[in-house]
């Protein structure tokens, strides 16, 4: 059950304790804002000293103002944060916005106290969000109560950082992109990055969901509610690296995510993942429009070859195919153009704009209207005509005038196809270009802006990264498992359906004999309840007749005097390739799957996949398709391909039981050898949850409210 | 020997033919431009029906102006191009531009003109630049002879694009970037990239040399001339793609080289490789300065948490380490900053801007002084005090005031150390981040940006890649080969020092059982002369013993009778790494060596490098070290270390005797063999260079000019 965040984003009144006439204090930068829209509710100012703030008479505390309120923003110092909220509660206040800093994010004494504030506040029926917030702002209902005023327009902007809020700011303008709303995480104490998603997707102005998070709290939570959202979601998540990692935990106690699971988590729901503000930018640019490319053919045109070369590449380089075009569309092109023209794709106006601007708009009316073509980009000089810088004489030259008619034109086209077009020009603020622009195309001055931004409006139908994406909820938690050994773990996978060699546990040599007799060799022997098998040397491979076994068996039980021993057919690993299944669980994102190739391919390479366990089959397979080595699936060298279904089968009920286990830390199926039909699992390793410290758990659930 | 292009980039007088009135000729733009600096030379105006152009008059040939010209522009129709330059070498012309087109870019018979008309010139001792050329520019002497006007600068423009110029124009405004002369290349049918490099790197005012080329012509000699230019050489090279070399053949007639090659190319060079007019832009604004790093330890430092984990990942994504601050350099920004205050690395602000704007120049003063940094990455919000768009009141306001005395001590700091500061700022345009970039700090809208321009500065001492780069001269021609059979090929390369197993060429079964009793198996043996010798079954391994190596003989020859087979030993594969290296020619950069890692790690990753051939040692190493399966040549799941330098060795004795060989157009040793000590080359083949077609021999000379 979502929360109701009106109390929020349309409160009834506001005021702001720690209002200040001092523009050095946060105080007087948001009470500035929050008088911007006097007619639309009460706005008082509290400042302890009492006397006008800004001009307005300002109460001495809330009690003071006399009569209840709405929302309550809190600039105070950290020493006096709790007795402020109470006091705003104490006066009706339904949502709080704590712009107070120096909790979690300065250690263990700061989170248990937001944490114990945080409380206060849901019993209390009211929703905080904050501390070391920035201010929120809803354009949409006047709601101004950051330090900075946002343009309007569709992008809800949910942020852990305000000066990157700046930034975006300053990069949507050009591109005519502004905001619906804008959150200032903060860190997340009672109201969430959940929360907010689900909130802003239900907000009817918003078009787009843009977030910065260094702190994804319930992170399943997050992709779920992104998937849900019904609108497109861009998240600019960095910490990659260890420095990144380092800054974050110090700017907002945060506990970061390692990249490649925030990746599998967005591609699963379906969220664009960018790692900087310009790429957050060009991806917005393009994702508020409805425009979808249902597929990856690109068709580039440009009035300079060189521009069409950068293009292609560009194209290329971020997944496209740039095909020739068919001789139809080429003919129906050349009908257009001139001599010097080329048709292939990229398609060259070479000096034909001049001779005619209208040029333009006929070939991209005829690349849109063409079946083989799935989206058209657009790069070069046009604008310039048209510009004042251009050059030519501006809007008002003839040769202005008939650029713009060009754009009008193909502006029409555009609105009558369901297909993208994206563009980049040497001058993205020309009248032509704005023209464009108005119509829904994204106008950038860079190629690669362009060329990205066109990867955000593909939809791939069919495919299962592009499909109407769902996180599935986790299954219902299974009955912990009592014993974590190799054959109560062998018997939890087995029962869900993975295949597993011929084998017994035995503890002494009747058994042994028993079992080779029973079977044919070549044998493996296992020591059973050692920590590091192999290392202990404790498996013994490749045994080929029921006296070798014999002969392993005494040799390590002298040496390790384990308790008990698996004795196992062995399989031909020669006739099939290995690979590793393995599912751990992160505490922001719960149980993730990874798999790859095993052995070396795993060790050097480190050739594997991510993904939200648990997985099905579809995905286990995009998976192992999705490989860098993949090719060695189907077989080279004259060695037979694997059974891939199968092996994607595997991993959905390796997955599925690890994903249900909550008790289990870790899962590893290695090797998992893939055959020409079916697979064999060789391993099976169960891993048992250690309870975390109370520091630890207290870091790891400090984003995640107790309902 | 080097062309002499003054009469080029200084003529006596310039005559512009094909000058005209009518705005959409080019003949127009062109003398538009020409006539800006009348005073510097003589400006003469051909027009063949006479009048007045520009308001001057215009002669109606050359002949007609009645004196002797330095250069020629000719901007006439294709069928009047022979006679146009028969008339200028007739008055005297030194240099030609042609911006006529309609040659190598149409076809074989163009390309034929066009070679015709340049040998021409040639024998009459002038420089012709094009044809299909935009014009040529040089701010330094006042030669305006393209479309636009260039701004002054240091950057010396070599381009196959118009378009892509005046791109880059308005990119590198913001910079301060400006053009020391400008080249549209054009057909290269005389005056060749390679010259006009040459010519730029002895230019004073050029301090940087930025090319846009579809086609290298003789791209060594390209190469080479980078790597001695002395000053930076970047390449915006496209054509990576099906679609970009499409178009780059129907725009120049361009014969496009694979992008590996390129890159191997400039990295042996050192030219800096860019694909975009923005990347181009970035490194630019970068390497002008002479400033560089002298290792990849990054300090990252900001005024808000978000900006600075964003550049940690983007210094982190571009190769750069952004290590933890030890304490002693902790220790001395903690004197200049405040408790929310950031010091490990990223450095962060956190709010001390504010409160005073001079720790932002402390900061980066004890930076640059810590030995442990040896660059600095400056991001955020610095820039917004002075801005007038920054909502903080201005460079009036007192904090504008400030933040200007920062960037004034910021800068003193930065001219006082060879080490680089690169700034993202969220207002590059603010009078602080001008005062900045005066002093040599690049400053840019987007951190990957930044990050980009910061990777061209870094010069690693002692790495292979960044040392003084230069292009070795081809080994003079070795005699050639008379018999490129397996074992003159064999013989050819173990002279050189190369290591092959005991063999024997034999014809019939006495010699082999001869060849079996002189050592131990197991034994390999191959049919000899076999296009293909593997796929035949030309091939018999793991041959045990002597009858086992008969008995394989025996059915081999009934099915092939081939005349020779080779009997070897065989080398046990298990106990080393299996190398591919490989030696092709290409038209453009000459023999090019391929080296990898053999079998399924070439085939199904295709994990190989490439480099200019001959290879020393040294680089040979810096390859297989690079390799993405590097790690197994230090020996994985218990295998032992293989002797790289061995293999490097043999690397540089392999390419070596390939540079030699100009009558081959391919060699390979496939496997070579790393082991824990020495290797050994289990195959060798050597592909003859077959004859081109007349006309494929002259596209790819068509850029080569024969003295």
């Amino acid at each position: 059950m979502s929360r109701d965040l009106a109390p929020l984003f349309d409160p009834v009144s506001v005021a702001v304790v720690g209002a200040s006439d001092d523009p050095a204090k946060y105080g007087h930068a948001i009470a500035s804002q929050a008088l911007r829209a006097p007619h639309r509710r009460p706005i008082h100012l509290v400042n302890r000293r009492g006397g006008t703030v800004l001009g307005q008479a300002a109460a001495t505390s809330l009690t003071a103002i006399g009569e209840p309120v709405g929302l309550v923003v809190v600039s105070v110092p950290a020493a006096v944060y709790e007795e402020t909220v109470e006091e705003a509660l104490a006066c009706g206040a339904s949502a709080i916005v704590a712009v107070t800093a120096g909790f979690a994010e300065t250690g263990a004494d700061g989170l248990a106290r937001q944490r114990a504030v945080a409380e206060r506040v849901r019993a209390a029926g009211a929703v905080l969000v904050g501390p070391n917030c920035l201010g929120i702002a809803d354009n949409t209902t006047e709601l101004y109560l950051a330090s900075d005023a946002f343009d309007l327009g569709g992008v809800a902007l949910l942020s852990q950082s305000g000066n990157l809020a700046l930034e975006l700011q300053l990069s949507f303008a050009p591109h005519g992109l502004g905001f619906s709303r804008f959150v200032s995480l903060g860190n997340q104490s009672d109201v969430t990055l959940v929360d907010l998603v689900e909130d802003c997707a239900r907000h009817e102005a918003t078009q787009a969901i843009a977030v910065y998070a260094e702190d994804f709290g319930d992170g399943r939570a997050f992709a779920a509610a992104a998937a849900a959202a019904g609108k497109a979601v861009v998240l600019l998540s960095a910490g990659r690296g260890s420095a990144a990692a380092r800054s974050a935990a110090s700017h907002t106690g945060a506990l970061t995510t390692s990249s490649d699971i925030v990746a599998a988590a967005c591609r699963d729901a379906g969220v664009e993942l960018v790692r900087t503000p310009r790429e957050m930018t060009a991806v917005l640019a393009a994702v508020v429009g409805s425009r979808r490319a249902r597929g990856r053919r690109v068709a580039v045109f440009t009035d300079g070859g060189g521009h069409g070369v950068v293009a292609a590449d560009a194209a290329e380089a971020a997944g496209f195919d740039v095909p020739e075009l068919g001789a139809q569309v080429q003919n129906r092109l050349a009908a257009h153009l001139w001599g010097p023209s080329a048709l292939g794709n990229p398609v060259d106006l070479a000096g034909m704009g001049e001779q005619d601007p209208m040029s333009y708009a006929n070939v991209v009316r005829t690349l849109l209207d063409a079946d083989e073509v799935d989206a058209v980009l657009m790069t070069g000089y046009f604008g310039g005509y048209s510009a004042d810088s251009g050059g030519l004489g501006g809007a008002q030259g003839s040769l202005g005038a008939a650029e713009l008619a060009a754009a009008d034109s193909i502006a029409r086209a555009v609105r009558a196809s369901p297909k993208p077009v994206v563009a980049q020009s040497m001058y993205p603020d020309a009248p032509s270009c704005q023209t464009m622009q108005a119509a829904g195309i994204p106008v950038f001055a860079a190629i690669e802006d362009a060329a990205r931004a066109l990867q955000a409006v593909v939809v791939m139908v069919g495919d299962v990264a592009g499909g109407a994406a769902a996180i599935d909820p986790l299954p219902e938690p299974a009955a912990p498992m009592t014993d974590t050994g190799y054959y109560a773990t062998r018997a939890l996978l087995a029962e869900a359906g993975v295949r597993f060699p011929a084998s017994a546990e035995i503890c002494d040599e009747d058994a042994l004999r028993s079992f080779a007799r029973g079977t044919s060799g070549p044998f493996v022997l296992k020591a059973l309840h050692l920590l590091h098998k192999s290392d202990a040397g404790g498996v013994a491979l490749n045994l080929a007749d029921e006296e070798a076994l014999v002969a392993a068996y005494r040799e390590t039980h002298a040496r390790l005097t384990a308790s008990s021993y698996s004795v196992e057919e062995m399989a031909d690993l020669g006739g099939g390739v290995e690979l590793i299944v393995g599912v751990n669980r992160d505490p922001r994102f719960g149980p993730i799957a990874m798999v790859g190739l095993g052995g070396v391919f795993t060790e050097v390479l480190g050739d594997v996949a991510f993904a939200l366990a648990p997985v099905s089959a579809a995905r286990a397979e995009a998976m192992l398709r999705g490989l860098r080595c993949a090719a060695l699936l189907d077989g080279v060298r004259g060695r037979p391909a694997v059974d891939v279904a199968a092996a994607a089968k595997a991993i959905e009920q390796i997955t599925g039981v690890a994903a249900a286990h909550h008790d289990i830390a870790e899962f590893e199926v290695n090797p998992l050898l893939a055959l020409p039909s079916g697979t064999l699992a060789l391993d099976a390793r169960a891993v048992p949850l250690v309870p975390l410290s109370p520091s630890e758990q207290a870091l790891s659930e400090q984003a995640l409210p107790e309902h």
